[in-house]
């Protein structure tokens, strides 16, 4: 089939579309090499200010630590990660101290989330990361620190049925734990996302503000009496 | 209903945690202020590198007038964009000789795609313009010049049949005329997204290089004999 084979060839030009197309590609040589210019200046850029950032965060983190349950109110009170939360699960973040998102001084190359723990009934780490870094072929990849759950603690355990049961229930399938291990599809992980690039930018909006909305959406068994004491 | 009521109302905070509340704001504050500098910063750097790379396209555009057809074949060759294309579509843009992207001075608030079309059996205009810009409440919108059709040659007659078709057979939708005039949700108007971000960076690579999986998708008439020589 000589018609279909010749598709697939490298096309043929005359002399002065061969010439122009070279043209058109020694400008687009120009123009990928002010894009490139343009990314490092911006990364510069960025690396300054996550330079000039750090001690506010840092300064917030240790201010943070001294209110009790700042991190759970603030995910429970979030429109997205809230949805995650398990009821035991939310138990569990009572103890969580701090959390911290710490991206790679390239910025583009990856990012880690910790949280950190204090002594609880559930597992024996005091500090769990997820990150996200290119892996040896390029494309993201994800990893976590194991969790060495407590003996009958193991709440993964029970994610199976707490999944099905919220499937059930049209309700976000994932649970925080679930999230936490699922290394499934790094590039799309929404969740990770919202905490770096909006819980950790402002987590205060959300301790301060509950989402309402959402508040009243889930909880079907009566009105919560708050945080009254 | 007194209760519901209190759920409004500004939580109140023991005094220590009150004032580390504050201290979260002020940190907080810093780094909007940081935030805002940084966005400075980095729209100072992409105007900078517009305008640096502004000639350059320019002089892209004038060799690529010099090429019959480039940008219908660059089209008809690109993944998502041939998707839109109707065959009389195709025929219409034989007559595109030139294509602009241009964006808003301070790039945030929008951008145009411009057509530039010769004489052509289809309609009156020489320019046909589809513009992204922000609402007067802030919210994106599009506009586009209205097509001056001649005699029994309005394409957008035929579109409502087209699409019917195209949904039976299961291709995509809308096509080129349809996405042109549609102006129904702007900020998710993923076609103006990739001529903007894709399309107009690089059109070289399309022209060059049609995208043979979509073709074979596409074209049922026989086996495609692959790259053999
Ligand atoms: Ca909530
Ligand atoms: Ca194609
Ligand atoms: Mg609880
Ligand atoms: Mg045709």
């Amino acid at each position: 089939d000589h018609e279909s084979e010749s598709e697939d060839e490298p096309q043929e030009f005359d002399e002065e579309t061969q010439r122009a197309l070279e043209e058109i590609d020694s400008c687009q040589n120009e123009i990928d090499a002010l894009n490139e210019k343009a990314s490092e200046e911006i990364l510069k850029v960025e690396q300054k200010y996550n330079k000039l950032r750090k001690p506010f965060f840092d300064k917030r983190n240790t201010i943070i630590e001294k209110i009790p349950n700042f991190w759970v109110t603030a995910m429970v009170n979030h429109p997205q990660i809230s949805l995650l939360i398990d009821e035991d699960e939310e138990d569990c973040l009572h103890f969580l101290t701090k959390l911290e998102v710490e991206e790679f001084e390239d910025i583009k190359s990856g990012y880690r989330i910790k949280f950190f723990f204090e002594e609880n009934p559930f597992f024996e780490n005091d500090t769990l990361i997820k990150e996200f870094h290119l892996g040896s072929s390029g494309d993201p990849k994800s990893t976590s620190t194991e969790i060495k759950w407590k003996e009958n603690m193991d709440l993964s355990k029970k994610q199976k049925e707490v999944i099905t049961m919220r499937r059930k229930r049209g309700l976000e399938a994932k649970t925080f734990f679930s999230w936490y291990v699922d290394h499934g599809d790094p590039s799309a992980d929404d969740i990770a996302e919202v905490i770096k690039d909006d819980l950790w930018p402002n987590p205060l909006q959300y301790y301060l503000v509950p989402d309402l909305d959402n508040e009243n959406g889930l909880e079907e068994e009566g009105s919560d009496e708050g945080e009254e004491d």
